[in-house]
């Protein structure tokens, strides 16, 4: 099947330049100007940018969490991923305590397989690191699983202790994957939740007070300093402070392979604005680092331009209010934590260009060519370049949107950017060279999309 | 005119991918997988890298100094550039104390005309900045002369004052000019060199020796803080020592638009090979800033993984060891400042790929991609796009070399590399579209490059 | 002449204790619990503090400056002095264009003989550096004029170039001496102040605005890196801004000997309380470096606990409204640049005591202590004792006191803090175990102070 | 009882000037030129300098560890520090799993008694932190423990998580207390010990090289970033590293509360010299943090001089070669850890002095004045004032001394410094005002050193 894209301007992590684009059998064939091939659809992408699509490296469907699950599994979340100009995610599979990481990825592909209406990979979530699991990373990543992600958060559910962080990075260090991690201090926390309740403190904002920055940024320096010695790459997610940029910047100047990403919500979102409220709104906002106080997003804006901040994901975990997010109304700390995003991540981003933060070329490669890059996708996934998969957004600069939960795809009541008025959206989307979405019309299928083997990080 | 390179792997500063590039009119018009089209020329690139074109932005073509002038003119400079794989340089002109911008910039449009074998452009020196020269600034900008350089060193021949320094650097804040900084504090220089030659010291090792790198980490700190308060990009010619780098990274980690360059010579000679010798041999050596001790270029190559340093130019500033460096037998500080490299710059940075220091993609980007954008080149310029001219290079990475000024084209006596072997170097050299070097043949001819008016720096 | 404090706490830079203190023949002679000893004197310190008179090392009386004179001279500066419990200062002699050292030496002395109620010293001021200005450093050195100060700012009257700031560090290299320094990037700031009067700019607070802190960070930094290669000491004046401090400790935290004052104008008034005001008042906080932005102090502050700055010096340069400062009523830079404060200055720093900013003993040490040991006056002076000069404060911390100039002493028709209410100020005052202060009262006598051959520098 | 101590120089932290001394019922009563008193005992110190006795922070003396008990106990170890200058130590007292605080406590007292021939105090290491034990420790402040140490390393043994550490930290900000914290990464640690213990390795070398000193800086950022949420002062023992002094500076340099400690043994020994040598003497240089490689060395002395590192203790724990070293001959990771120390602290930091990398008031500082202030004992010790204790040492900076275990009071088998020359030690040792040490001759008592109940931490 063929499919041409007209009149565009191609947009890469490194370049910007007026070409068509022929798609052929799902990948791209030919970049050109005023190509005059036949094709089973055109495109017309006049006025419009034709980017890479999307690559989220950090999305929880369908996950039990907090006595709950999150609203979203493989068939809405990639769904209204595809709506949003993501056409690629990577989710994580989770080894429970007393399970094998081969059981609980196992578990991960019957949840996708048949739903997932884009391509997908998979992290392991590790909570237990022995010799028997550490044998096994080294299967996964065999099978194209080559992403690790440890806890230093929350004890006696996700959080291994500091030895088991060593053990893995050691492996990684051995067999090419890169650990992945949560880097906030939970033991620590821990206390100070338990003293906030005995103060008898219960709205959700104390979610935010009772996360200092300066623990996020503890953990992020500690997660670096094991990964130094074992001389493993480490990727923190979703970066939230200042304090812990500054120890990946820090780490980074001396040439150690620290990564970090960040998401739209600690770049849009604000203590002041979103948490520091009356009533149980904040609790749309609680997720994990918190949100936090105002000044940190010009700190982030700077890490993403300063190449310190490698990615932005979305960390998309959605809970409804209804029934989800309310389990926490008299205990801030019951708050299932996570914040729907999966879909609103590139129309956010474009703010960033539009307002100056970032350069087009830079949006592209945040939102989609460095995940690639760094996660083994690079070059089938990432950009727009003869070979590689036409997974492609058409991106209108002039399409105006109101964000608004009851318009968005993802499968949850509220949006914490419900009424935010946006410029720029996508036209189309291209999954392997097949229109998905025109129009905001979903043409694609649940089950279309495949699991990615990704390959091991070339540092 | 069409050009087909079949069978090579593309390579940009962010993607690398197996595509045939046809060349028409002088630019990319198409890239495919096994494009099957009339060319009138055919080059087979299997097994071989198509990258931009490179881009040198600091050369001195039959420049006068120090009582002498540089080796290589325009038709020889730019022919030896184009047997290295350059397709594009930026040469500076000059307005000398009590010349207008405008008579400096004609005298080197008059060297260059009719001589140079690839397109070129020029920075403007200057050496005097008042009311009128600022006024001329405006008009250079409009003439495609964009960026300005002006020299901290150099007492009562090039150096100007901070005042001049900050009002060159308001005038680019509002024409769009970078200006340029030769970063050496000179007086302070001036009175060690006068010391060591009262003391009897000759050697060329007390050039190195006499300008001390804490030196040129103070100037490029002023040069910065005062562009950071004329709210303008500065750009640092010619980086060398890991104090100035860090003063550049102290203020790109603000956010600040401070850009660097360094050169080959800094990257792999050293103060202990090069400098500190018996005979004269050192003088070959002998460039501003110094050869530095080896520690330094550690911090260069981190630097330039890093996006602290930006480009890799040459200063391509050659004299003859007879009857040039000659000239300081007696008096190191009589030594011209100077060495030769407009031809070698890719040869010697692909060992930095070879050895792991940095990727392919990123080769191309300090080389080419970066230089462009930042004197205002791309997208014209610096990438293999469609629309882009179709200054190319075919790089086999597996034709050895052995660097020697015997075969090199430049016009110097002595090569500061005599004797290296090197494994990678250009099949064939292409400017827009027309093969102007194959199998070390030069097939173009000298006229043929034209004058570039470049756009204003994109911050 | 023996004079005995009696039941009083002892106070030193690092020490506090109850201890009787007898003064004999003008030294500490016997510190002692419950001395039983006859004296011709007795003071009764009991709920109060017996500490080291401070020591100001940086006053201008009598001083010519702006088409006037500051208006205090040698009788009135050091009674005023005395009346805040100063004991000693170090003022400035200058050494105009034209004039030899010697010459401006003399001047001083003039100047200060017969007058000064207390003793003093002089730094030298250097508006030219040559050989025969070399010379004559070493000159002064053997008369106990063992610090010179260069300016980096107001082109045209004191500015020196660099080639001059490093010759003048190289002598005091081999001579011992302690280079002081202005710094403020004076060229470029003059380009700001046109400007901002070029745009019909008028007001005081322009004087602030004009002159950037960041253009403080530039010059300190480069006086370091040029003491740093001089290998000398450098002893930064009146630092206001944080990003001057920076520098200072970033030197200082590499071992590099670079020392620094502040004066209590910055860490009590700020551009947001004192500047940017409407009418003229603004004018009386006219000085340079300027008043800056209120979160400058909590720098200062933090820079006074952590040893990065080393002293509290008044740059006591006052200027009546009437008369003087109105000199610039139509035209900011015409407001000649000083301030009252010869007087206030333990005071305001008591204030820090109180508010936990410094311990008592750091007021001591930088009030004191430092000064002395910096600029050559310790053991002699700046601390309590046996043998010292018994240059002594009671210090009443239960006094208290409304500042106002018609309270205080010094000669001008303004107080920067007029109706601040301050606790704690001296219950009596000794020069040279002579009580010249008591109650308020001046018991001492213009032409009493001496002049101190002070000794080098010991790093 | 009354001692005149004539014709000496007292040195304090901030002062050096001549004065006799008289001592006079345990305290320091008069300071005073040429004293003409009656006194039971006279000691001529002409040409000598009167100096506060020895302070060390850090000892272990009669302390089981790795299956043995620490060479001294409190009788010979106090006598070795008087011969040393010594007179006042805080040893560590040990709460096992499963005891009190209480118990603990009661048994280092026991230990103590009847024993010691100098003034001692304790702290407390904890073991398990909950909230028996968090009550506990508020208690033993009221008894003069105003000190307690955790351990970030020794899994199984001494080891508590950050949970438990940072409860600690939340109670001293409430009580007063100090948190002592040993500061290496010990879970990491161990993984890698163990690794090298596969691979065969069993030199002592080993001990060093599986601790790198990245994990103690890792351990360091740990510790200050837990304390500086918990609000709390915090003591780095024995730091090692620059890395980990990095980590203090950093936090210094923002205002926070971090102190730290090292040792002579990681200012006087390195890797190179000692640890990497054929045979079984490198196991008496087994200490933990372990001895570093030497470029470490020169970022200690200067953190010393910038008051980065706040005082030298010895962490004296001397373990035979003979019956104890050895039982590591064939595993690097059983001998135990420790080095003697206490007798030789004040001889070996003496020579920074000669050398130039302290002046004479800063080893008094570091020596004595800051383990006073910061551990609750000033103004009683710590200083030569009138009113303290009078603990003297009369130090003969002319005295030769050729250190050796045959000579020196510890009863351990070896010196790490054997052979070496010293220039500078004690001609007098005084407690209390009585002469316990002359000429190198012990005149004390065992059991005539007294409890000192401290007080709580004055930040």
């Amino acid at each position: 099947m063929k499919t041409l894209i007209k009149n565009g301007t191609v947009v890469t992590a490194s370049d910007t330049f007026k070409a068509d684009v022929l798609c052929d059998d799902g990948r791209v064939a030919l970049l050109g100007e005023a190509l005059d091939v036949a094709a089973d659809k055109t495109v017309d992408a006049a006025g419009k940018y034709v980017m890479p699509g999307g690559i989220d490296p950090h999305t929880h469907l369908d996950m039990p969490f907090g006595g709950t699950t999150s609203a979203d599994d493989f068939e809405s979340g990639t769904i209204a991923a595809a709506h949003g100009g993501t056409t690629c995610i990577v989710d994580f599979a989770i080894q429970y305590r007393g399970e094998s990481l081969r059981k609980g990825l196992d578990n991960w592909h019957a949840k996708a397989e048949g739903k997932a209406a884009i391509d997908y990979g998979f992290h392991m979530i590790m909570t237990q690191v022995d010799e028997g699991r550490l044998a096994e990373m080294d299967k996964l990543v065999g099978e194209g699983v080559t992403s690790f992600k440890l806890f230093m958060a929350y004890p006696g559910v996700f959080l291994v202790d500091d030895q088991s962080i060593f053990r893995a990075m050691k492996q990684a260090h051995h067999n090419g994957a890169v650990i992945c991690m949560h880097a906030e201090n939970g033991p620590a926390i821990d206390i100070i939740i338990d003293e906030a309740k005995r103060m008898g403190k219960t709205h959700p904002k104390f979610h935010s007070i009772t996360r200092p920055s300066r623990l996020e940024g503890e953990a992020t320096s500690r997660a670096i300093a094991l990964a130094e010695v074992a001389d493993a790459p480490v990727y923190i997610v979703h970066l939230s402070a200042a304090e812990a940029l500054e120890a990946v910047r820090e780490a980074r100047d001396r040439g150690i392979p620290a990564l970090a990403e960040t998401c739209p919500q600690y770049l849009f979102c604000s203590f002041e604005e979103h948490m520091d409220q009356d009533g149980f709104a904040a609790a749309g906002y609680v997720c994990s680092p918190p949100i936090r106080p105002k000044w940190h997003q010009e700190h982030l804006w700077r890490g993403l331009r300063n190449y310190d901040l490698a990615c932005v994901s979305t960390d998309h975990c959605p809970f409804c209010m209804k029934g989800q997010k309310e389990l926490g109304k008299d205990d801030f700390s019951k708050v299932p934590n996570g914040m729907p995003g999966i879909e609103t991540r590139l129309h956010l981003l474009w703010e960033g260009v539009r307002n100056g933060h970032i350069s087009m070329n830079r949006f592209v490669e945040i939102s989609s060519t460095a995940p690639a890059k760094i996660f083994g996708l690079h070059p089938r996934k990432g950009t727009v370049a003869v070979g590689a998969d036409a997974d492609l957004v058409v991106w209108d600069p002039a399409k105006e949107l109101v964000l608004s939960h009851k318009t968005l795809h993802m499968k949850v009541d509220y949006s914490p950017f419900e009424g935010r008025k946006v410029l720029g959206a996508p036209a189309a989307v291209l999954s392997r060279g097949e229109v998905i979405v025109e129009n905001d019309k979903f043409l694609g299928r649940a089950g279309r999309g495949r699991f990615l083997k990704r390959a091991t990080h070339a540092r």
